[in-house]
C-alpha cells in the first residue's frame, strides 16, 4: 500500500440525531459503512452524554436516560476481515470537536463509592457537574472547582476511552463495557500516534469508537473523564491470520498490551500474560526468560476503575529492547508514515 | 535545623552474620540504634536472599531458609516519636554495594502463578536464577537470558522495596508483607531523592528498611526484582502532631499516596481516598471538588501485585498544581536541601 | 387464576438438531412460543454439551464447538410482560431424561485452576471425563472414580444451572454468563418446588432455561456438575408493576435471593443488599434493623466460583420470621398449590 | 489415652480485669498456663468488647478503645507441641455466662459498608446497638428491632468466633484477623460438639480462644454477631508428625476445611484446595479423583465476609463417604467419646 493508494473517505455524524437513535453496543447493529483496509476516515464522535449535559446544573441522572449513555461512532465493516485476523486502528488526530468539556459524578457510579456491583447501604455520594474551558491553541483544558475559586489549567490530552469491534460468542455488549473485543477501556493511551490492535471475532470486525476525553487520569477514579465531542481522524488496516486475543497498543516509544477483568489484579494478569507471550515471539525467548525481563521493565499503569470490569495496562518501552522484532511486521511504522504523508 | 546542626551517623552492618541473626519483622525487635531526629544516616542493607542466591545454580528454595527472607537493617529508635506524629525518611543516595543483582522465580509465588493464597492444583511454574551484572559507572543492569543469547542493558534505578516502622495493635508483621507501617511496598518510587512519610505507631517509631533493588518493573510481575546488597544515605526526620494513616512519597514532581490490600481495587482504593484528602487539605477544597480534580491529573501505577497483599501508588504531578501548599510545611524542600549540602 | 384455568403446553425439542442451530444467548433470538402468564410448560431441555460428550473418552475440547456451549430451552415470550415487571417461573418438576451424566474438567475453567481472566503461566489441569449412573428409582447418582475402584452413590438432587430472561441495555449475553437478567446461576438451590423470580428488562421478557445437573457440589468448583438433559415442568406466571434487580428464589422454607459478580466478596454484598431490602419491606423494618436481623439469620451459601462472573445466594428461613407478610402477595404459595393439583 | 486418665484443669478468667490488662493478640505474649495432651479444660471467655457495652446507648466508639477488641483467654502452651504437629481443640460445651447478648454496628466495619481497606468516600453507616435477651432454658436469642416493635425469638447455637494459635514467621497478629494459624474465622461451624485442627508454628503452640456467639449468621454480614461472655469446656489434644496447613473443622457429620484471604474467592480456593488434599489421603483418590468428587459433593458456606480477611468454609458430608478412612487417626471419634463420658 502505497501513500497515493491510500483512500480517504469521511463519515459525518448527524449531530441532530436524538440520543434515542445512536448506537450503544458492540454487535447487534448493521454497518453505517464499508471500509477496505488501508483506509483513512474522517469523523466526529459525540461526548458520552450525546451532549445533553452542558452546564453546572444539567446532572446526568435528570437529563439523561441511562439506556443511552456512551454513543458510538460506526460500525464500520472492514472489507475481508474474518475471525483469526486483527484490525489495526491508527489513530492520526483526535480533536475536541467545541472549546468546552464536562465531567460529573454519577450516583453509584466511580471507584471511591459503592457501586451496582459493589452494593453497599450507604447513600450515594451527591452527583455534581463541572464545566471545563478547552483552550485548543494554548492545549490546555482548565478546572474549575465548584466549592471555591480555585482554577487550574491542565494540559489538554485528547484520547478516546471507547474503541472496540463486535465480541465473539454471538454477544452484544453495552457501549459501557470493556472487554477481550475492546470497547469502554478508558485508558488515556489511545491517543493521537497510537495504534490499536484488534482481534476480529464477526465478519467485518464492525469496529466502532467514541468517549472523547480532552483528558483523564489513570483510573477514572470518579468515573467520568473531560468528555468532549472529537473530530477524529484515523486510518483502518487489517492483519490476516494474525489474532489478537486482547487488545494491544503500540506507539513509537512503548508496547502495550491490555487486559479487563474483575477484580483489578485479574486484569493486570491478563495485560501481563499477554505482554510475556508479545515478548517471547518478538525477543524469541523462552517463557521464563520473558517473565522475567517483563517483571524489571514494565511499566504498569491502571486504565480504569470504575466501569463494569477494570482496565489495566501492561507497557514496555521499545528503547530498552533494540533486539526486538518489529510487532505484526511493522504495521504500526507504516500507518504513522502514512498519517504523517497525509498530515503534511 | 540548620546544615552544619546535622548529626552524621553510620550503622555498620556485620556481613558475617548468618541469616538467622538478622531482623525479619516490623516490630518485636529492640532498636539498634536511637536517632534524634535530623540526623543523617549512613548504613548499607543485605539483599532479600541475605547473600545466598550468587549464582543461576542457586536456588532459593535450595540455599535458603523460607523463615529467614527480606532481612532489615534496623530498627532505629527515633527520639521523640510517638503515635499520631510522622516519620520522615529522605533518600539521599541509595547505591549498590557490589557490581551484581540477582532475581528469581519462587515457587508459587508472583503474579501469574498460582499462589498461598490464589491456592489451585496447578504444580509451581519452574524455579530459575538470573544473574544481573551491575555497571555502577554507566548506570546499567544487564539482563541475560537463561535460554538464549539475548543480553539487554536497562537503566540502573536502584530503590528500596521495604522500608517501615512498627505496626499498630501489638502486632508484629514480616518484612515480606506491606501495610499501614510501610513494609515491603515494592514500588520503584522509593528512590533517592524521594522523601518517604510513615504514621508513627509506637514509641520511638521504630524504623527499618531493606530491600535493595537495582531496579524492577511496576508490580514486581514475577515476585522478584534486581535483588541487591545497598550502601544507602537517609535523613531520618519527625514531624510532630501529624498523623499519616498510610505511607506518603514526596518528589520534587511529585506527590504520591499509597495503599496496600486485597484485591488490588482496594489498594486503589485507600491509596486514592488518601489523596483526595491531601488534596482537600492542600488546596482548601471540599471533598468533591478534589474528587473531580484527583479524577483528571492523578497517575496510577502498580507497585506490587505479589505479595501477601498488593500496593499501589496515585500521583499527582506538583507541576499541575502551582497553589498548593507545600505538604508537611515543606518537609521534603527542606530534606533535600540538607541532602544537596552534605553531598557537596 | 384457578386450577382448572391453567393452561398446559408442551414445547417439544427436536433432539436431532445439531448443535449449530441451537440457542446459546438470552436476548438475541426470537420467542419460539408464546405464553400466557399462569401456564404451566412441559418440556426437556438439553445437557450443557448438546450430548456430544457421552463416554470417558469423549473430551469437551475435542467433540464440542466452543461456540456451542449451554444450550438453552427458549426464549419463550410471556404475554403481557413488560420492563418494571416481574416473571415468576416455579419448577414443578425436574427430571433426568436419560439413565447417565457426565461431568469433565475443562482446559483453563474452574476454581481450582488459572482461566482466561485468572490469567497465569500454567499449563492446564488435565482434560477428563467422568460418566454416572443415575438411578432415578432408588434417587442416587453413582460417582465412579478414573483412576481407582471407588464408586460413591450420591443423593440424585435434579436442578436448573441456568433460567433467566433477555439482559438489560439491549444486551445479549452468553448462556455461560450469569448476571441481574438470571442466566447461568449454577445454583443448587433452582430445584424442583422452587420459584424464581426474575426482574423483566425487554417486552416479553423473553425466558430461556437449561443446564439440568442430576446434582452438584456449591460453588461448582471443578467448573462441570453432573450434567444431564431434562424433562421438566414449570408454571409461569407474572407479577405485574413488581421490579426485581437480581434473581431471587422463594421454597417453602426460605426467601432467597442472588448476586453475581466478582471478586466473589461483590456477588455476596449484592445478594445481601438484596436481602436487606426485601427484609425491609417483608417485615416493615428500618434498613438498619433489616441489616441487624440479616447478620444473625442469613445462610450464605456459593452457587458458582466458575463462571465468567461468580454468584452467591443469601438464605433466609422462613421458620424464624412468622410475621412476615408473604412475598409477591403469595405467588410462590400459589404456584406451588398449582403444581401440587397438576400433580395430583 | 483413657477416660480414666483424663486430666480435667480449670482456668478461671478474672472479670474484674480492665480491657488494657487483657490479651488481644496470637503469638507475642508468655503462657497463662501449660497443659498437657489430652487435657480437659473449663474456663470462661469474655465478650468482644470485654463487658463494656451493655445497653442500647453504649456504642463501641464511645466506651471501647480501639485497641482492646475481641480479648482472648490464653494462651496455653501445650506441652510437646512442635512445629509439625497439630493440636486437636474439641470443643465439649459452649454456653453463654450471662442471659444478655450484644450486637453492634461499628463505623467502617461490615459487608456492606466500606470499610478501611474498601475506602470509599461515604461517611459512615450510623453506630447502633442492639440488646438481645439470651433464654438459655428454652434455646432462644430475642431480637428487638430499634425502629419498630418487631421482637423474633431465633434458636440460640453458641460458636466461638476465635481460636488460634501463634502464627509463623515470628508474625504476632491481632485477634481481629484470622489466617493460617486460625484466629478470627468466625465460622458458625465453631459450635459444642466441633473438633478444630489447628497446625502448629512454635513450640507449645501457644493455644487461644474467645469471641463467643449466641449466634451469628454466616457471613457475620454487619460484622457483629450476638456476642457474650461463655463458659466453656475443650478437651486439647495433641497429634504429633502431622502437619495441617489451614485450620480444619470435624464433627459427627462432616469434615472441614477453611481458607482465610481477599478476595473471598481465593478464601475459596484455600479452603477447596486443602479439601482436595484430605480426600486423596482419606479415599486413596489421584487429585483429578478428587477434586471431580470435590465438586459433586461440597458444601460451600460462608465464614465472615468482615474481617480483614474473609474465611470460606469447605464441607463434605460423612454420610456421603463410607470408604472414608478416619480423619487424623479417628482423633475426633476418640475426643467425642471423652467428652460424653465427662458429660455423663
Amino acid at each position: 500500500m502505497t501513500e497515493t493508494a491510500m483512500v480517504t473517505v469521511d463519515f459525518e455524524i448527524d449531530e441532530e440525531l436524538p440520543p434515542s437513535q445512536l448506537i450503544y453496543t458492540f454487535g447487534g447493529h448493521a454497518p453505517v459503512m464499508s471500509l477496505r483496509p488501508g483506509t483513512l476516515l474522517t469523523t466526529s464522535t459525540r461526548d458520552c452524554f450525546a451532549g445533553l449535559v452542558r452546564s453546572t446544573s444539567d446532572l446526568p441522572s435528570m437529563v439523561c436516560d441511562p439506556r443511552f449513555l456512551n454513543p458510538q461512532t460506526g460500525p464500520f465493516y472492514i472489507e475481508g476481515a474474518e475471525p483469526g485476523d486483527t484490525v489495526a486502528v491508527h489513530f492520526v488526530s483526535i480533536e475536541p470537536r467545541y472549546t468546552w468539556g464536562v465531567s460529573t459524578t454519577v450516583p453509584l457510579f466511580g471507584a471511591l463509592t459503592g457501586s451496582r456491583d459493589t452494593a453497599l447501604l450507604h447513600p450515594p455520594l451527591p452527583e455534581l457537574t463541572w464545566i471545563y474551558d478547552l483552550d485548543r491553541e494554548d492545549r490546555l483544558v482548565h478546572y474549575q472547582a465548584l466549592d471555591s475559586d480555585l482554577r487550574v489549567p491542565l494540559p489538554l490530552d485528547p484520547m478516546h476511552g471507547t474503541v472496540g469491534v463486535a465480541p465473539p460468542l454471538g454477544e452484544v455488549r453495552s457501549s459501557l463495557t470493556p472487554g477481550s473485543w475492546g470497547g469502554n477501556m478508558d485508558t488515556p493511551e489511545m491517543r493521537a500516534g497510537a495504534t490499536c490492535y484488534l482481534g476480529v471475532n464477526v465478519e467485518g470486525a464492525l469496529l466502532s469508537f467514541g468517549d472523547g476525553h480532552a483528558r483523564q487520569g489513570e483510573g477514572e477514579t470518579c468515573g467520568v473523564a473531560v468528555e468532549c465531542a472529537m473530530d477524529s481522524v484515523i486510518i483502518v488496516d487489517l492483519i490476516k491470520g494474525s489474532d489478537t486475543p486482547w487488545p494491544r497498543i503500540e506507539t513509537d516509544d512503548y508496547l502495550m498490551t491490555t487486559g479487563s477483568a474483575k477484580p483489578l489484579e485479574d486484569a493486570f494478569r491478563i495485560a501481563h500474560t499477554e505482554m510475556v507471550r508479545w515478548l517471547m515471539e518478538l525477543l524469541e525467548l523462552s517463557e521464563m526468560d520473558a517473565y522475567q525481563l517483563l517483571s524489571q521493565t514494565a511499566l504498569s499503569p491502571v486504565a480504569n476503575v470504575c466501569d463494569t470490569v477494570y482496565t489495566m495496562v501492561c507497557k514496555v518501552p521499545k528503547r530498552h529492547l533494540r533486539e526486538l522484532s518489529t510487532a505484526y511486521s511493522g504495521k504500526h511504522g507504516e500507518l504513522r508514515s502514512l498519517a504523517k504523508a497525509w498530515a503534511s
